[in-house]
Formats: C-alpha cells, structure tokens, sequence
C-alpha cells in the first residue's frame, strides 16, 4: 500500500488514481505515530476514487527529522573527503518540509547556491531505543522519496548543516509513502533524480557507506527514534555542487524511489 | 498566568496547588501551536482546585526546540573561547523532553561527563520568517526554565551538539510555562541553577552575548519559527563543565527562572 495525503484527506494510490480513506489523522506521519504502522490504512473504509491532483505533505506532522552527510560511497570518491569513521548527523526542523509538486522559493537574500540532494528515506514505525542493526528493519514502517536541500554557501559559512537546510521548503518528502513490508529487499532501493529531465543521480541503497540498519541502531544509541520520526540517508554523486551548477528559478527536479511516486519540486 | 501539565490536565498555577482548566490540548505547546497564545487558556473553563502533585512535561508536543552555544559573556571568558560572530544554533529532537520532576538516566555506556545547563527558555507564539528583532518580542507567547543538559565527552567526540544532547530525557523543560506578557522586562530574566542545594549558576538574560531578539531574528532569516516552537537561550558560567565534576547517580538539579515554577531533574 502506497499513501498519499489529497486535499481531501488521506489516501492510497490506485493505478493513475487514489482511493480516499476514512482515516481519522492529518497525514501519514500522525497515522504512523500511533503506532500500529499501515494497520489503520488496511482496515479504513473506502470512501470512492478520486483522479490524482494536488498531493500535500504526507509526513508533515512529525517529531524529528534526522539526515546524514557523506553515505555514498561516488559521492564521498567525487569530493575527495575521507570516508567517515561514523555518520555525520543532523536534524532538520518540520517547518522547513514541503509537499509533493510545492514551488519553493529560492532563498536568494542568503544562498546563490542551493542544491538538490535525491534521498531514500524511511519513516520509524515503533519506538526504537538500542537497538541492534539486526533488528532494526521491524521497527521501520515505510520508505519515501526525499529532496534534502542544502544551501551550500551557508553550510560552508557556517559548518551546521542545520542552518543550511532548515529553509522553508528545503524538506521535500513524498509524493507517497510506501509500507515497507511489500518492499522485496529493503537494503537495495533504487533512488534517481533528474533536474529538467535530464537524469543527474541514479543510485541504490545498496551503495551506502553506512546501511540503514547501521544508521537508524546508532541514532537509537543516542535518541530514543518515536514512530513517526523520519531518517534520510544521504545522497549519492552527481549533486549541482559536483558541477559547480545550482538551482534556478524555473528549474524542476525530481526524485524518484523504486516502489514510491515520484516527487517533483519546482523553484522559484 | 503561569500553565502546568498535571495527569488531569492543563492546568493554572494557583499559590501551592493549581486550578484545572477545560482544554482541548494534550500539553502547553499544543495549545501554543494552535496561534492563540494563552487566550484558550484565559477562557476555558475552570474543573476545580487541586494540591501540586506529579506534574508532566508542558512542551512535549513541540515542532522544534532550537538550542544555543556558548551565549554569556560569563561562559565565554570562562572558557576562554572567543565570542562568537553569530550565535551556535543547533536543534534537539523531541523524544528527549524530559518532565520537571523527572528521574533521567545517565546514559553510562556512551558518557562520564552529562552536564547540567541551566537556561531561560522562550516559547513561541505565531510563525515568524524574517522578523526583524525589534518584532521578535510581539511573536513570543511564554517563557519557562529549561536544563539544556549535555554529554561533555559525546560533545568533543563528534563536534555535534544534536548528539550530546538528544539522549532521553536531556531536554528538561518547566515546571510551568508563564505567560510572557506578565513579565516586566522580557529582557532581563533571572535564571539560576542548583546541584544538590548549591547555587552553581546565577545569571540574567541581561548578560547574554545574543540577545533573545537577535537570537530568533537571527534563526527566523533561515527557517519558519512555527507557534509552539521552543528557542533554549544558552547557559551561564558554572556548569560542573567549569569544575570538571560532572552529574552522578542520585544528584538533583533545581533550574530557577524568575516567575515560573522550578523545574526539578533527578539522576540515576
């Protein structure tokens, strides 16, 4: 199953349409943060198929946000930085998340170089707390798309990734989540972006520096990860910064996860 | 008015007990991100008087709780670091809100030197995007204390103040949360801390190197500050930091903010 959040409520993709769901949650990050995963979207009602239009933010509505720097390996080869001896962490405010198809404005007062960053992220579906890489996969409820926007300048004015990518809109997740249990092999997922149709990044998580398992056990050996809470996992190579190129207005990128609806964001 | 999380509710402080209000909110950030400021509670409904008990966290619900480095003048000569050009801005997630009376666990597998920081924290009232800081005070509902607690050895490990700080329960934030319209100069709050009886920090927001309107002018030209939000505005000098003795099972920690209730933390 494949949610979508629709002016009219929440949602599962259908073909070219989606079906409204009698749900009582604003999006899918509250749905997912009560706890029982894509339980309450399998036994909602169905309230009729609508054609798919405008699409909101299905995880706007969650507690922490958590990215990584550097888990490519072509990204890490690309730059030249050493490959970390542990994830570079940071999190990202909910303020700065946008929806599927949102044009986000270009914060030129303080960036001429804001970037995309094509993402597999995965949404937590149980509290996690130490826990080993082995079992971290049962805790996990679903997997999206994600557009980690960085101002580069400001991250190498101020070193906080934080500040570089807490910009309105900088957040882009979506355009559907899916329930990772029908994900065949959660550890390879395909992730593309392409900028004006032309492809830039074309990757898999297979590829990752540090696994998600990796990732999401050391996170709880700090935190307490709630359901709900989401985990980026980087980007790999053939972001605008390995060109030396960044985003202007009018462009359009999209990022594209195996199994989840692509997520276009246009700017301006 | 000064609003507490009691197990039956929200609730206003009233002498030594507090007077149940008749409100929709599961604690006082929720109520704060509905943009309303303390108006809902003005007109709620009073459910009778009840001694002081347990209390629970008033700000768990929150978006983000943004946090500052090295923000006194008085830390700042301590220890001997320069004063920084612009303030240290970092983010902590939720899952680490601890309540005022809370028993945090030192998290002895990862730290020998948890620290204490006391701190005046502000609350906020209605979305901000580049405010200018002579608005800063009209977007801000309330004020509470805040133990802005760190893992000193985490800290210098990985230079990541997110991950020396999100351990549960590390975000204390209480005991109430005042009305910051009930202060006389929202510029100049005293802010004191305890260990085990013993004042170890005695400050002012007078003392600060940031001002609380340059801190969240200076946060709202990078990201929304959204109602509910929660900006922690630095510690003074005399963290155990300052004297190399860090918290043990057993220690109790009393942060002081003027008008507002104690907020208690104990260790084990």
């Amino acid at each position: 199953m494949n949610l979508l959040v629709t002016p009219e409520g929440l949602a599962r993709l259908d073909g070219d349409g989606a079906v409204l769901l009698d749900l009582p949650f604003a999006d899918v990050a509250a749905m997912l943060a009560a706890g029982e995963g894509f339980a309450p979207a399998r036994a909602a009602r169905e309230r009729g198929r609508i054609p798919l239009g405008e699409l909101r933010a299905p995880l706007r509505r969650t507690g922490a946000i958590w990215g990584v720097g550097l888990n490519y390996l072509s990204k890490a080869r690309l730059t030249g930085r050493p490959i970390p001896d542990d994830p570079i962490l940071f999190l990202r405010p909910p303020s700065a998340v946008s929806a599927p198809g949102e044009e986000v404005v270009l914060p030129v007062d303080r960036s001429r170089q804001v970037d995309y960053e094509g993402e597999v992220a995965f949404v937590i579906g149980r509290r996690m707390h130490h826990v080993p890489p082995g079992e971290v996969w049962d805790g996990v409820a679903g997997v999206t798309a994600a557009n980690d926007m960085t101002a580069r300048d400001v991250m190498a004015a101020t070193g906080t990734p934080t500040l570089a990518k807490c910009f309105p809109g900088f957040g882009a997740l979506g355009a559907s989540v899916l329930d990772l249990s029908e994900v065949d092999d959660p550890e390879s997922i395909a992730v593309s972006t392409s900028v004006n149709g032309t492809v830039r990044q074309d990757s898999s998580t297979a590829e990752l520096i540090f696994s998600v398992p990796e990732l999401v056990s050391r996170i709880s050996r700090f935190a307490v990860l709630e359901p709900g809470d989401v985990v980026l996992t980087g980007t790999p190579a053939g972001t605008g910064q390995d060109r030396q190129v960044f985003l202007s207005p009018g462009d359009e990128v999209e990022v594209s996860v195996a199994g989840v609806l692509p997520l276009r964001t246009r700017f301006r």
